[in-house]
This record gives C-alpha cells, structure tokens and sequence, in this order.
C-alpha cells in the first residue's frame, strides 16, 4: 500500500482536499482492488452493489461504500482528466465552488516503477508470450491467412494466459506497412515476410513483443530495412540505463534510422510502459523531455520502418530497467 | 450511409458549425470504418499515419485527412460528451469562443436501430453464442473451477468467433450472488447450479446470454427464485412491441418479481441495446421514460434476483424488436 501514502503525500502537497481515482487500473495498482465501476478516495472505495461483495471479500481492509452516497466536498478536488467529460460535469454540478485539480499524471506516474510483484506478473506473461510466438510460428504455413495465424495464436493465449493484452497483429507483406493494420484475408504465400505483434495478459499483467517471420526469399530492400531496424532495437536496448530521459533514448534509435535514410519512415514513437495496460506511462518519446528511466520500469523498445503499399518492419522487446541498464523480458 | 445523412440533419437542427465524433463504434456505426483513433466530421475522417492507409483502402469514397491538421472551427461545435475531459480541454482550448454542444444522444440514438446487415450480424453472433453454449455446458464436470469452465467457453469463442465481447461470467452456487462476478478458483461440486453470462463477438457484433445451470439437487428456495425470474423475463419478452417504452418494460419484469417478494434483490434495470458494443441505447431501464421501442432494435431482456452469500438468478435473452413484438434471437 505504499502507492497510497505516496497518493496521500501528493494531496497533501497540492492541498486537495479531496481525491477522486475512477480509472480501474489505478485502482488496482494503488490497492490491488480489480473493479472496473468505482471511485476510490483517501478514505474509502465507493462502488455500486454489483461489486461490493467482491471487494469486501478481497480487501476487507478497504471501506467498500455505496457510490449513490460519494459526496464532492471540499475546496480542492484532485482528479484525473482521463475520466469522461459527461463525468467531469457531473462532479462539477455536484462540486459547488470547489476547483478541480489534474492529478492524472502523478497518478499514472506512482505505477511506473513496478513493485516485485509486478514485475513478476510481468516477467511471466512475456516469457509466455515469447513462448506462444515460438509455437505459432512453427505451425504457420503458405496458405494460411493473417486471420487464422492470428486465431493459431489467440487460442493459445487464451489456453494458457488469460486472452489477448490487445488485438493480436499479422501482417502479410505490404500490409506491415499499416503499423496497426487488422487481420484480414490476406493469404500468406510463404515467401514475403509476416510481421506480428502480439501481447498475452496474464494474471492481469499485458506483454507485448513484434516479431517478422523472414523467409529466405525476401527482397534486398526488405533486408536492408529489417538490419537497420535491429540496429536501432539493440542501440536502443543498449543505451537504456536510469538517468537517461525518455526523449534521449527515442534518438538514440531514430538517429540510426535517419543515418541509413529512412526517418521518415519512423513515424511513432520508440516504446511505452507495459503493465496492468498495454500502453503506460512513461511513453518513451522525443516529446518526453522531462521522465528520466528509474529501475523498476518497464517499457517497450519498438523502432519501425514503414513504406506505404511495400513493406514494414518493427522489432519490439520489452525490457525492464535495473540498476546498471536493462534486463530483456523477451527471451 | 443513411446514418450520415441523419447526422447532417441533426448538425442543420442544432445551428451547428461542426460536428466532432471520436467514438470507435459511432465511427463504425456511420461510416463502417473500423478504426479506434479518428474523428469524423461532416466533410471527412481525421486520423494519423498509422491507419489512414487502411481507411483509404477500405472506404475508399470518405475524404482522409491528418489528424494534425483537424481545426476546430466556428461558433457551434456538436460533440460527444463521452470523450476524455483532457480532450474536450484540447479542443476548448483549440476552438476560442465556440460553444459545445453535447449530441452524444442524438449520435448513439442513431445506431439504436439496426440495418438489415447489423441485423444479420448481431442474429448469426448469438446463434453461435447459443450454439457454444450448449457445447459448454456439456463438458461442464464436478471438480472444475469457475475459471476453467470460463476457459472452456473462451476457447471455443476464439476458435469459432472472434473472441469475447465481454469477460465471461462463471459463478458456482453462491457467488452467483455477485452479478459481475470474476470467475476464480472455486470449484463446482456439481450439485450447485453455475450461472453463466457470455457473449461471442463475432465480425464485430456482439451478443450476450445468461443462462444457468441447474442440477436437480438445488435446494428448494433456488427452485423459487428461478421460477420467478423466468416468469418475469417471458412476461417482459412478451411485452416487447414497438411503442412501449423502455420504463414500462422493466416494470412488467419487475411488478413481478416484487409480487414475489424479491423487489429489492433486483438491483439492476431489465435490459439495454446491443450491437457493435455489448451496452449500446436503449438502456431498458426504469428511467428511461421517454425511449420508445422500435422495430429493428435489439435488446436484452435479464431480469435477476440475487441473495447474498446465498445464491443469484438471472435469465437473460437478446430479442429483435419486429412490427407486432418481437424475435427471440437467443434460441
């Protein structure tokens, strides 16, 4: 419960006098509560009578309060801004003269570094994800389409994990060029490339790691792309240490990108956190200037190259920060 | 795109400039555009490097555009409530003296009527919601978990369909007392009865069904409950007809479970919309006052009692809304 004091020290520091948590993912890291309907304050979880028992018999430490009864009092509300602006007016209309403070990213920032047992949960489903990718890819045949490598692959996430962190991604040839392209009837003839990116949830914790099945037929340019984009993951994995800021470590890879002429083709970003979400803080971005990596962390290293209607290429590993740099999940 | 000429109707009813729609499923529902991170306006679809190349190719007629270059012009806005408060602070900031305008309602009012495609879909998801059902249930064994009977549900939902629409419900004996249960450890000693609430996706559409199992060893008061419940759903099923509203529907259900003395075991409201999401409008519920039923909307029908710590009941169809009544799609 160390994540709650650290929220109370925040509320005492920006003076609320009231904080409101409704995303179930803070939640959870803040109490260990799995509850998709409640808000939780300094003093109390409030939920409606669908969820009561169940936190009652989780977390019987926790004061498990009717929603219907959440008063909005004081003069300084903490909240995060991620919640529906529908919600937010209604708060508002409820909150009288009360100012509303955005604890959001201080919120999301108490998660970033991960406890033990976090990083545990984490460390177990990308060793199962790796393992899945592994499986699948041998069963994989010309013929085949994404949909059904993709469903070879789902299945197994849901026989041996707790289903997909997110929609499980196969791309045929060119249309790994659509960095978020859905499986579709693209049948694979065995001779381009397949590019994958999938993450199993386990126990509540995502993985996520991309992987490109490379025949030996492939084109030259196809080969050119795919060496600088592991040179940009592994100078990338390499220069990950605590201390260095998010936006230093999104050069570090896209500098190499760039030399080798393709840094228009870099489009998004380097990697995010991964936890209870797919997709954490600290998003490892030029634009994040100011989040330095800590040990404990845990974020993806995903450099890409993307040529519209040709090809794609992204390498993803996921990594978790140490004391001296990093140590790779997806083994 | 009929739905698209109904929004330009309601834009010219409201004096709006413009009108902003992020939502996925409003994307869907008015374009068939499948893509989570886009805003359509009146004149084309706004979104990043990472899907346009989709867009253009599956709706080659809607105008693409860069997310970045999305301006928020005029002095009335249209917009959906449900977006982030941080966005809605994004496009305030964006917009200058413009005035929002929530149209969430109208916009989710339009998909509450299926097309004849959204029909066919939702109607072949449940009939292999059905049809897993009954396949399920047969492997059900004494000794199992809640979690492995859930196990074997998904199993066949990824294989068959494309997954789940919502997390499958397990819940043996008293823990289906709590309505949102999460299926755990608990083993069924098969004498029990195990309620299950599920639902297949399928090409998109949802489809949701509770049924429960029931032993013939059930004590008495189980026998009681459950006959209540089924009373109450086939007495609200056969109240469906377009003109009734959504309020008086509920109140078939639950004059009859009050009538026998469960009023207060019944927290819920008796139904809601389903379509590209699992709760769509009409919410079937005492408050809804002014929605009226309409041929071609589809709805659940689940009324439920539930006794804490003792034992929970709840019969749950989907039903199409025709011209005289309805269809009962959970066959």
């Amino acid at each position: 419960m160390r994540r709650m004091e650290a929220l109370r020290r925040i509320a005492a520091d920006r003076r609320l006098d009231q904080v409101l948590v409704f995303d179930e993912y803070d939640i959870r890291s803040l109490t260990g509560v799995v509850c998709d309907s409640a808000c939780l304050t300094l003093e109390a979880i409030y939920t409606d009578f669908r969820y009561a028992p169940m936190i009652r018999r989780t977390a019987p430490w926790l004061k498990v309060r009717d929603i219907r009864r959440l008063k909005v009092e004081g003069r300084r509300i903490g909240f995060e801004s991620s919640i529906s602006h529908e919600r937010f007016l209604k708060l508002k209309a409820a909150a009288g003269k009360a100012r509303f403070v955005d604890i959001e990213d201080e919120i999301k920032f108490l998660r970033t570094v991960k406890t033990e047992e976090e990083i545990a949960g984490i460390r177990a489903a990308e060793e199962l994800n790796v393992a899945i990718w592994n499986e699948a890819k041998e069963r994989f045949r010309a013929g085949m389409t994404e949909r059904e490598m993709a469903r070879i692959i789902k299945m197994m996430m849901v026989g041996r994990g707790d289903g997909e962190a997110f929609e499980t991604i196969v791309c045929v040839g060119a249309n790994a060029a659509e960095c978020h392209h859905r499986p579709d009837d693209t049948i694979w003839n065995g001779r381009d490339p397949v590019l994958v990116d999938m993450g199993v949830k386990l126990a509540g914790f995502c993985s996520d790691l991309t992987r490109n099945l490379v025949p030996g037929s492939v084109r030259g340019l196809y080969r050119k792309v795919y060496r600088l984009v592991e040179e940009a993951n592994r100078a990338a994995i390499a220069a990950v240490r605590p201390g260095i800021t998010a936006a230093k470590l999104d050069k570090v890879a896209r500098d190499i990108i760039k030399a080798g002429g393709f840094g228009k083709c870099f489009g998004h970003s380097l990697g995010h956190g991964v936890g209870y979400e797919i997709h954490e803080a600290p998003a490892v971005s030029a634009k994040n200037k100011e989040m330095s990596l800590m040990p404990g962390m845990i974020i993806t290293i995903e450099p890409g190259i993307y040529l519209e209607g040709n090809l794609g290429v992204r390498i993803e590993d996921l990594v978790l920060v140490t004391e001296d740099g990093c140590e790779v999940l997806s083994r």
